[in-house]
């Protein structure tokens, strides 16, 4: 058996996101498609990171065993060359047996892309969330604080999420200044369903003084979805890197 | 009377190009459908470049006139909530009543995308052409030269230009390296319908050494769009710039 590994970039913008969904077309799937196509057998892949619809990616990983030997290179221009624009394969490559893009990641990195100017970009409004309201980024900076280290974020997690445990570690989450406005970089061994959109969509309610910083510990304790914030629109998230 | 000038970006993608036409929707009604709406009467725009089909903008300019007095900020404001998030308005300022956004120009700027690299971006597809066979970069830099000064463009515009003459002056054409390819960057008194695009595609045949730089005298001397390799698409150019 030869377990390949791959390397994915997508615009989510119309896909049902990366995993197989009763409606929509997902990326998941997209990408089955084609490798069934190209060895002629039905192809399941394992992602590292299921992300939503809407949601983005510069480095996914996934991976699939195939029996025969292949040809890397060619395998990629011809994934290329079936799949939509909006999925390119990056890389791929032979990796041991024991991989698995999923259980073996040791860390993800997730951006959040704020536009804050008054006039949206017409060539980025697809990739961010254009945030129209006031904000203190000394309070968003601060309340970022609070969410790093390890913490149970049953709160900030929909239900729908699979995970054994709700206790995540955060090694990272810096705030950082970009054209137009902030990207928040998160850092982890691992992230929740719509974690991340739901800590962003805190750290916005704080900024915008809806809640205040004394909010956020009681906001853990309550290890209820129901008393955070609302979740941050899905255009403005990509998963950017999985660390093996 | 009070002449009014827009600064308007667009990804033009979805639209049939600046001007009105009888299929498909363009960016000029699209624009004057919603000034009309806040003005409550039909106002019609002038812009300074008729964009076709697919080409995008960073710097269009565009005039009307308006009898009232405006709140700039206010419309601007109005206009953006109106608009779709692929058109949007940078600037509006008052200027004299001889102001005019086409005649009135000096000199603009066009920049072409090429994307070298084997493997596309999907965040950028749309803005570039993906140019996958082997180039040569000296040639394409030499080629360039050619079309720098005034010269008779008659072989680089298709029919269906209503300019009078098509002599036109070219003050600079860059190669200029960014990633994952280069861009050209036009800047001179004015193009010619599907100018840039058509020198683009000569560029690119002398770079595959399809034509020869020898080749390039002869093509100008016959004036004639048929014997000029063929057009560059439409998704690698911007409208940067329009100088005054």
């Amino acid at each position: 058996m030869n377990r390949l590994k791959l390397t994915i970039s997508y615009d989510g913008t119309t896909f049902s996101g990366w995993q197989i969904q009763p409606n929509g077309i997902s990326i998941q799937e997209t990408i089955e498609k084609a490798l069934t196509t190209i060895f002629k057998r039905p192809i399941r892949i394992i992602g590292a990171g299921r992300t939503d619809a809407g949601v983005h990616a510069l480095g996914q990983v996934a991976h699939f065993e195939v029996e025969d030997e292949v040809d890397l290179l060619r395998l990629k221009y011809s994934l290329n060359g079936l799949l939509p624009p909006e999925i390119r394969i990056h890389n791929i490559e032979s990796v041991p047996t024991d991989f698995h893009a999923q259980r073996k990641a040791l860390s993800k990195i997730y951006h959040y892309n704020l536009w804050l100017d008054s006039t949206d970009d017409p060539f980025l409004t697809r990739y961010h969330y254009h945030f129209r309201r006031k904000m203190s980024q000394e309070l968003l900076q601060e309340a970022a604080k609070h969410f790093i280290g390890q913490h149970d974020f049953a709160s900030f997690t929909n239900v729908g999420s699979s995970a054994k445990t709700t206790v995540r570690h955060i090694y990272r989450l810096d705030v950082v200044e970009q054209r137009g406005g902030l990207r928040l970089e998160f850092e982890g061994n691992g992230f929740l369903y719509k974690m991340v959109r739901n800590i962003t969509g805190t750290l916005l309610e704080v900024a915008t003084f809806k809640k205040s910083l004394d909010d956020l510990p009681l906001l853990f304790a309550a290890k209820e979805r129901q008393k955070a914030p609302a979740t941050a629109p899905a255009r403005g998230l990509f998963l950017i890197k999985v660390n093996y």
